[in-house]
């Protein structure tokens, strides 16, 4: 990363992805502040989706959603502007990812309702402040993330089973992890599964469905957490005439602290 | 177990053992009780032991001790009588079990002191009230206790391997059965290992060295917990003249709610 980034704030990074001048991945930038997933639909859909994520928390914890249709803020959230405040976008339509861009002023309708959920990145901040290791951090790439066999609750169209990320680790950083994540449920919260993957209907580590694979040692419990991926699944099946999310990985940088979110 | 045993308090349940007339097991009884590990040392070991306990606060949860030498009360855990208030206690000379007794009285010292450490019995009340399965529990046995290579910090001529104990658990219940027992650090607290036993030393789930085994399912992870009989391995190592504990799976009943050992 540019060290020059690492030191603007959430507002002044913002900046740069409305200017054009980033448009890659936020890991590790704005180091305590929130960053989020984004969904972004049609009125007509609004209520199906909140009921989605309402009825699974831990892969679509709702941290802010649109003060009306068509505004393109999220004043909770800080001074931004969705239509250009992240580096990367994905369109969807009628379920099928269709183009990736830096900037959706052009597509947006009046009827746009945006959410954003809460993302791994607060979490992997908790774990390395207790000294737990996060192996996609370590060796500087995206989380492994895998489709699985446990079934969100459907709500309308939206549907689908959860995705996951994976992070190896010792069982008794495992424990530790559990301890400190569940102070966050608004960030995917505690694990929902370790060790055999077979058990949650992954097949081979290795190949992840999105993201890349790290390295998993002899020693080590592969443990899985909720992912906001999952929305995006559930999109997939809901099949709208269009959707638009963040590109995985390149999320919405926020004002709000993730210390703000900490239970307890 | 006697269905009118259920229904008494701790303090008539100790006076049944001070009778003679209950000499068993107390697992069960005076459910939301606290109920405790026992270790009685001469005076001039105190120091060192408390010092070990203090030092590996996960198998040695301190929650009382004597108020002064050769006193055979606790009263901050109930009006008691130490002597007489186990169903069974074991003495052990230079290290080794020698006997095992319904009443210490003829024994007792001017100069023993005795410490109440906390017991599993308490956060195994608390992950059945939260719905995860105890095996021990529903298998109506002792739970399997093990001897692993996870030293304790040694103190004076203390110290040892810790010994844990094993529930089998699928892996939602584990991280619950984490969150659970983090609120309880004064009765082990959370788990210290879960996975593959031979990561602590552990060849043989089957054939514990102390307790039953239970049985373990393809989709289930041992879970293990630091144990209240560690410290009867350090006393082993350090070879006192004399030392009396408990007989495991024999408590001390107290007048201590489990609920008032919650953290938050």
């Amino acid at each position: 990363m540019d060290p020059k980034l690492a030191s603007l704030t959430p507002a002044q990074l913002r900046g740069q992805m409305r200017s054009g001048g980033l448009t890659g991945n936020t890991s590790g930038l704005a180091p305590g502040f929130v960053q989020c997933n984004l969904v972004i639909l049609p009125q007509v859909l609004a209520a199906d989706f909140l009921a989605f994520c309402q009825a699974n928390p831990k892969p679509c914890p709702l941290l802010a959603s649109s003060p009306a249709p068509g505004d393109p803020r999220l004043p909770e959230l800080g001074d931004l502007d969705l239509r250009t405040d992240l580096p990367a976008y994905r369109v969807f339509r009628n379920g099928e990812m269709v183009e990736e861009r830096h900037d959706i002023g052009e597509l947006w309708q009046d009827d746009f309702v945006a959410f954003a959920l809460g993302c791994s990145f607060s979490f992997e901040e908790a774990l390395l402040a207790a000294g737990v290791e996060v192996r996609n951090v370590t060796e500087g790439v995206n989380v492994p993330m895998y489709r699985t066999s446990i079934p969100c609750s459907p709500r309308g169209e939206f549907r689908g089973n959860m995705v996951v990320s994976m992070r190896p680790m010792v069982a008794a950083d495992a424990i530790r992890a559990v301890q400190v994540c569940s102070r966050f449920p608004a960030v995917h919260g505690a694990p929902v599964h370790l060790g055999d993957p077979a058990l949650i209907g992954i097949d081979d580590l290795t190949n992840p469905d999105f993201g890349d694979a790290v390295s998993l040692r002899d020693n080590e419990l592969p443990v899985f957490w909720a992912c906001g991926v999952t929305p995006q699944v559930a999109l997939e099946n809901a099949a709208p005439p269009l959707a638009i999310t963040h590109s995985p990985g390149c999320m919405l940088i926020t004002d709000k602290r993730n210390a703000e979110l900490a239970m307890l």
